[in-house]
């Protein structure tokens, strides 16, 4: 890729986002109105038994209602061509996001509501699968998180343009990382603050130290570590639009003596620090790269230093949804709690502290959607409507997927295994609420 | 073992506690006053090499001193026989207990600082071993710990009688277990009540509960949660001697009527309960045996139910040292942080919550062979001097371990993977000092 451009979104970028190689509506496939065969009401029956017979009603391309065998049902998917169906059965890991981003299925009902019912049947049904059906439906290979490859995926969706984002994040440090839900009321501007605040508790930041983060976003955290623990921070990403943004931010706020946000993958961070941080980039590692990072933070963290990542993370190892990998994440692997910390153990460390946050992204995710809806027809505007129904899918099953416990939101703290300058206890991140207002 | 005899503790079985089928000084062996040969001078050098040359000075058996290779010595080990070095330079882990035991050797200064010493610099060495030497060092394979071997293990340790262990572990209590030192100036009593109480706190405890606990020691935690929480308890241990004291204990404070002590192994417990917490068993199961923990946890814990497991654990898997194997827990494994979390993995559970009190270890073992020194004439009247010696080895060992980071001491809670019925934060763990005198 050429240097000068490598870092420049395009406008056949924008299109394609979310979207990628994703198939439209082929010139081939007509919406139809011809009577269903026999044999395609035999396949629905067949797919919903694979999937638990949960309680889901189909309404096919002429019309005709398919009722569920049990019960009554509580969702209604619309198949609006008989090739859809035929993806759903042979791929549906994949097909379902792909159609419903092409408008050739939708729901009548609450997505996140139909997501969460298909996790939770799909989980209990799968232990009963046939050999050849685990292999046809778990066909995913995901793709690599080399130096060179890692640009273009982190390009492909944190380049989607800062305005996009303004749309749905918070307004105050634009996190695009789980919120710290202290108290289930709080909005997301509070709860964004306080997982902030919550982070730097954690890793007990003193005045005068110094913090390398990887993977920084739009620069928030290291803004808010600047600004309220005074201390001088390091911030690397690869994503060329939240760099922009985060410097000017930082100048801004005149906080750019304190922060230097580099552009460069975190591969390359070098000199020695008392914190290592990183929020949301975990998942986009990679397990073939865990030695790697656990030696970069062995090497990078002082002796009596902490380190805490932030990630999505499994009960198990288990890939990531085949569709997500490919139209929305590339290279994502969220990795099991026993992974995450095989990266303290390669690099002699010492786990100090582990928190789950599941149900807080669960909320986090709600509050997203809700303003990404109130803003779906701008997002068209900037995009066209595949890329709004795969964004509005994305969230939504983000949302069941957290709320059914298939992914989870662990932040790890650790040290050098023989470092013993460590905190007597944990009730210093809790002398006072760490959303806003407290200071 | 004939079941009449096979929870009695004999008289027997006191004499050789501690020791087992260690081998005191052999009649063949006498001290000796010749002089050294040049070959022992060499080997005592090659020795104090291999383990990465510490400031140690030797006294050999006829009074000559061998300063080490580099700087002033700061400990002085004395060899009081020829064949206490042979035993050294070819089995290292298992004899140094057994010669120290055996008084074939002994340290001039603070015991616990030389084993730390020893830690440090053989992790560092160790590195740089020779496969050959990594072999003959390391030829160490622990017990199984199978239904019938565990109650072997558990006999060994736990029933050395009650009066023993009374001599130096927390009044109120009997907590052999790590406490939980809130703040450094806490008492034992108070770090062991501390410790009770936060263990409770982490399991969100409720009045009219149901608690199964496995491996319940002298019942102490079983008996707090009913006294402060009102919860009914089953608290399982297959050591005999700890059973009757506990169910005394129970019945002396009018709160058998809330706790059912049964002397069976865990593997037997049955019933459903709203919490599964086990304190210090875990390092006694085995991994081979974690599938079966999982499955356990899994068919007992209810759908809202938490889960608190507290073990010694490890950064990364390591065999236990030879000697603490084999004289004083037989069959002991403590896990690494990787296997500790396998059994979450392996049971379908999500990991909620994992804190690391390690120097807390260190303290609580500080305090307790204070104790035991207080009363080491009593303990080697009880036993013998070979006991006492051991004993204090192994206290003295066990702080180092603690304090180099070679051991760690997770407390590690859990929850069913769908269970949505989570504590919002961690700020109720911390609402108030958890050592007496907050209620």
């Amino acid at each position: 890729m050429n240097p000068s451009t490598a870092n420049k979104v395009t406008e056949t970028d924008k299109a394609n986002a979310g979207s990628a190689d994703q198939p439209a509506l082929p010139a081939t496939t007509q919406y139809v109105s011809r009577e269903p065969h026999s044999y395609e009401r035999w396949l629905i029956g067949k797919v919903l038994h694979m999937v638990g017979s949960p309680p889901i009603r189909f309404r096919l391309w002429n019309g005709d209602l398919i009722e569920p065998d049990q019960g009554d049902a509580r969702y209604t998917v619309t198949l609006n061509d008989p090739r859809a169906l035929y993806s759903l059965a042979t791929n549906p890991n994949l097909a379902f996001g792909d159609l419903y981003s092409a408008g050739r299925v939708d729901v009548d009902q609450d997505l996140s509501g139909l997501m969460a019912l298909l996790y939770r049947s799909i989980h209990r049904a799968s232990s009963h699968w046939p050999k050849w059906l685990e292999t046809l439906w778990r066909n995913h290979h995901p793709r690599s998180t080399g130096l060179e490859e890692a640009r273009a995926n982190i390009h492909h969706h944190y380049d989607l343009g800062n305005e996009f984002y303004q749309l749905w994040l918070d307004q105050a440090e634009m996190q695009y990382t789980c919120a710290y839900y202290e108290s289930a009321s709080l909005s997301l501007e509070q709860a964004q603050l306080a997982k902030l605040e919550h982070v730097c508790r954690k890793l007990r930041l003193q005045p005068g130290q110094t913090v390398v983060e990887a993977g920084c976003g739009w620069g928030g955290l290291a803004r808010y570590m600047a600004r309220h623990y005074g201390v001088t921070v390091h911030a690397y990403n690869i994503s060329h639009e939240q760099i922009s943004y985060a410097r000017a931010q930082a100048r801004r706020q005149k906080l750019d003596h304190l922060i230097e946000y580099i552009e460069e993958d975190y591969r390359n961070i070098n000199g020695q620090y008392d914190a290592f941080v990183s929020v949301g980039m975990l998942e986009h590692v990679g397990t073939d790269h865990y030695l790697e990072l656990a030696a970069l933070i062995q090497r990078t963290l002082k002796p009596q230093g902490l380190a805490l990542l932030h990630s999505i993370g499994r009960n198990r190892p288990m890939l990531l949804n085949a569709w997500i990998e490919k139209r929305i994440f590339p290279g994502a692997y969220p990795p099991s709690i026993g992974e995450f910390v095989s990266i303290c153990e390669q690099g002699n460390f010492s786990v100090l502290d582990v928190e789950n946050l599941r149900l807080h992204y669960a909320q986090t995710l709600t509050h997203w959607l809700d303003r990404f809806e109130q803003h779906h027809e701008r997002v068209t505007a900037m995009y066209d409507e595949q890329f709004t129904r795969a964004w509005r899918l994305y969230l939504a099953g983000s949302i069941a997927a957290f709320q059914v416990g298939a992914l989870q939101l662990f932040q790890v703290v650790f040290s050098h295994a023989d470092n013993n300058h460590l905190p007597q206890n944990r009730g210093d991140l809790y002398r006072s609420p760490a959303a806003p207002g407290s200071h």
